[in-house]
């Protein structure tokens, strides 16, 4: 009801704010028996972590995540995974303005309107620092997707600011801070940055994922569809403003004789579905593509408001990332597990195990 | 758990198939005191209804809707408002080789492997015709945002296939057949229409829609924002394939200082945001854009397989919609609706009514 | 949230009051390919339906239920199972003053309480009349238990009013109004509730029900225990005022090493727990007791204020039940099924199939 | 779904088992603004704590919590409140032989029967341990529930195993460690208790529970009814195996003219319904009673299997309360306070803040 549970079988509470001792989450309904171990989770919490490079927050947390239950020697048991976090590195100082102004494009100004109280400190509740406990969640569920179905999981960046992002080999995403499949692009991506970086402004960015290996019949119409759900999880992420599934906004203008994946006994010809029909999984390969918008958090002068109404100039130093967007593909990566999980788990509910990718 | 209940609050509960013997919905939780009969919800029906022109399915049904509970002398009781619209038209024999085949593009496949079992007349549970029931919830859920909170809905066609209709005029929206608000493009989407009626084939479509008036303070973080929740709502509507919270996509190339919405005492000074900060409402209007793909039931013969597996050629007959975005218009905004009513008693729940709006 | 549906997973939302058009109910989450008519579920609406001896209210419903959807072909596809039953027997001038005052005991004052409205016509939403969609829906759920686990259900009549009623034979339930298990005390039986009757006043009772036949291994701790669930299950019943487990009440001065049921290869050598231990179920037979309180529809006066704060005196004439008990037992039985298929279906959204009753 | 949150709107999700390293809970939906520190807690899990009698379990736990988020500056903001109590005390050595038998009437078999694995030590997450979460959730419902509405909170022990405690004097419950609102009867419930813990025997107990000072108009029918909600609380509680709301089994035997609580225009005239009529509260006190198994640790030899169905004795030794019922009390008025905040919310959601306790 209060929005900070993900799914309805397996199911994540994450709580926890940017400045506050700790951040985590507690997964309830993961399968038992499945082996599972920090080591299994903190690979994930790596990816997403900040102080990695100079093109993202400088804050320094190393994101050590402790399973506090739900694992007997070494195996999952059923009952609820708890996963704490500690924060190490807040410097509640830097934000002392913040908590007396509203930042154009930043939630604060929603927060207040909301509640009537807000915790300003790095953005409090609303920081992109919440998304590690659902890249831990995530971890757990890509695991048990991995194990027991064979899906897998892959993201990148196709678009940086104004700069396209041509796919071209998915074995260059480890290697380059953007998550970008080309590493040709790399020197112009980084020096797009640090003149960004330099005029105190941010820059948007664009994300694709895609799971592989997932059975036809995951999904549940009417309206928690695979991709009605994915749209939500998707959304959900820390400025996304846009969530499309196979050829998104381009089916507008396609003709149902071009949009129509064909079939064969070996299966389909294209896939501008993207994986779904009818809110159901087809078996073909799962797409994703999101807009996130640039970070609210600049240096740049913007004319706002004060929490009393007064009109008043916002500057905004500290340690922000300027494109939320490169860390964002583990972050995508894990919300697509989420959905996947519980999709799983709700569809053996209604028709059983033996019926999963008849 | 089964996907066929929207809301938490507001809950509207779907059943029925395109050719059963009658569709409709249950709301629980619309709150009690208001003035509520058939007349205030026949209306949305009919501006959803088939067979008002020749460029949509020319199935006839009055679309008649009959409040079974829930209303006493004219007015909510607080309990559940039960909605029967009875089908009048099935012509089942129009299907006949649809339930050995599967159309590519459309949800008969997915069904076929999720269930083991589908009911393939006229498309069964996934046929367009079951947003009949979620448009009449709609209108309760618009009637209430109105009176309570003064909140109004308006939507409309933006392109339809390779057309963009260039907002003109919103008073036009209702003189034409396809919601656009633009009287001049008009003959050149009826010709592209007949054109494509002719060809047996069918074309996407993009839909815009607007709340207006709705206080800043809804919406629930983390998981559960109020754009995360339209775009779950907007992509559980059938063929429905993309999904923008204000300037969407095009956030990606925008910079944080022309991103970000400036403030003044007076109000925003734009609307890049689309009306949503951090999950929640900010007060701008509220703006969502969304893809249809086009139809997958058309007439150009097409490589699938049968039930068997089988290698065949699938040409779809009988009465449908060459354009499903054509009526999407009055579905979105139902859609639309139904989310700001859920949040708006979400957000009282935990805030209290006073603090709506503050 | 509003409180008209039960289950997670095969999910029941009730709607109607007792003297509009019709009641009903939506079940979503019957697992597909499960043969299904209306002569399923007629036999269990006529256990509970009014008018079929002179001990109950003399209100003529044949309470014929109509399926809308959810069933092709005799089977069920996984789609929402819609049942209507019309309304044919509603004397509303007989509640004319029931309109303006509260009935001791009765729901109209907490209603009115609530909504600050209430359809006063034969207790509207209250009604005991509510409870035949729920058989209804139980009539499913009891359906696939039996097909696909071999669960069996009885219930019977352990006390009216000041009669304890010995169980001496099953066989002899269908046989008297009463559904008590035993011949020889059913004359008693009928005198008590002819001087009742005469009297103008009501009495209670006491119901138990079985269900045998289940695996080990249902249920969800740590809130949503099987028997918690049955707690509120049974207590949800109008009228119900406690709820047993097993021994109940009895444990209160038991030792422990009497109550725990010492467990042998070949099986449990008592049922003190009534077949749960820790919430979840253990494969003993389910043992759940009720209490229901009595009638507050007398004609016996009886102190009471009006709609406006007033003093005044109330009897209630009109078509009542002088002991909703007489007709609980199919009720409970019902209720009983839905929490069993509800916790069929979680478990194997978390443990698989291959897992129940390991 | 997997059962380890509870409430919908003020929602609890617990975590952690008896030996694990941690134990807590998180909470969502408490409204903003409220003043909370952990000093508001502490006291209501120092009633629960284990080792403060030589009655109940030898274990020491200070059960010190500690506030992870949700609060800023000693206010509650409205987002998620996690709460962390560190295990102090574990000694698994003391279940050695519990890993590998089940102990007849615990939970031990169920959960191995479920999960196919499970943490035996003390008991898992099965323990009574996992109350203390719930104790310290309660706390700040009560809180709430008190500083806006003046609900207060009162429960005592009335039954131990065979010995009745006349409820003499509500200042006394403090003043013993039974929870016992009687001086005169202490001496008796210890030798009671000295006896049976050197009989290696446990028995039940029986706890009355009252909420005194809410409005009229909580609960949600039909199902969500304020009693069934109740039930299902009470039966949650560990070793809980029967509820009463009111007059409870008692009711059976009364009449309708005997039961129905007369009204005058200054309140009602008794309370046989303990405060909810057709699930919805009155205004009355509420009243709720339970009745509590005894403890199946016990050290009689019993008779039971080993994990591969073989046949053998039981004697369990080790720290064991050989009365949970002692601890009881501030555990039911816990789950009667979420009980109560959750319906409070939910209320106001559909019917707005303005007509609570119209």
């Amino acid at each position: 009801m209060s929005g900070n549970t993900f799914g309805h079988t397996f199911s994540v509470t994450t709580f926890g704010e940017s400045h506050g001792p700790a951040i985590g989450c507690v997964i309830d309904g993961c399968p038992p028996g499945m082996a599972l171990s920090e080591a299994d989770i903190q690979p994930e919490l790596d990816r997403r972590r900040p102080g990695t490079s100079r093109h993202v927050t400088q804050r320094q947390e190393p994101d050590r995540v402790e399973i506090l239950s739900g694992v007997y020697e070494g195996k999952t048991t059923g009952t609820p995974i708890a996963l704490l976090i500690r924060n190490e590195d807040q410097r509640s100082k830097d934000y002392g303005n913040i908590a007396a102004t509203f930042r154009p494009g930043h939630a604060d100004f929603a927060y207040w309107n909301k509640y009537g109280i807000r915790d300003p400190r790095g953005g409090g509740r609303s920081s992109a620092r919440l998304t590690a406990p659902v890249v831990a969640a995530g971890a757990v569920a890509k695991k048990w997707l991995a194990e027991r179905h064979g899906v897998s999981f892959s993201g990148w960046m196709s678009q940086l600011g104004e700069i396209a992002i041509p796919f071209v080999d998915a074995t260059e995403i480890p290697n380059n801070a953007f998550f970008a499949p080309n590493a040709a692009v790399v020197p112009e991506l980084e020096a797009y940055m640090d003149a960004l970086r330099k005029a105190g402004d941010s820059c948007g960015a664009r994300i694709e994922v895609v799971a592989r290996g997932l059975p036809a019949g995951w999904g549940e119409p009417l309206f928690d569809k695979l991709d009605a759900d994915i749209a939500f999880a998707m959304m959900g992420i820390n400025a996304v403003k846009g969530v499309e599934i196979g050829d998104g906004f381009a089916c507008v203008s396609q003709k149902g004789s071009e949009h129509g994946d064909e079939i064969t006994p070996e299966g389909f010809l294209s896939n501008h579905a993207g994986g779904v029909l009818g809110g159901i999984s087809t078996g073909q390969d799962l797409r994703v593509s999101l807009a996130i918008k640039p970070t609210s958090s600049i240096r740049v002068p913007r004319k706002s408001i004060d929490i009393h109404g007064e009109p008043t100039v916002v500057e905004t130093h500290g340690r922000h990332d300027p494109c939320v967007g490169i860390r964002a593909t583990p972050i995508a990566e894990a919300m697509l597990a989420l959905v996947l999980i519980d999709h799983a788990l709700r569809h053996r509910a209604q028709c059983g195990d033996v019926n999963v990718g008849r």
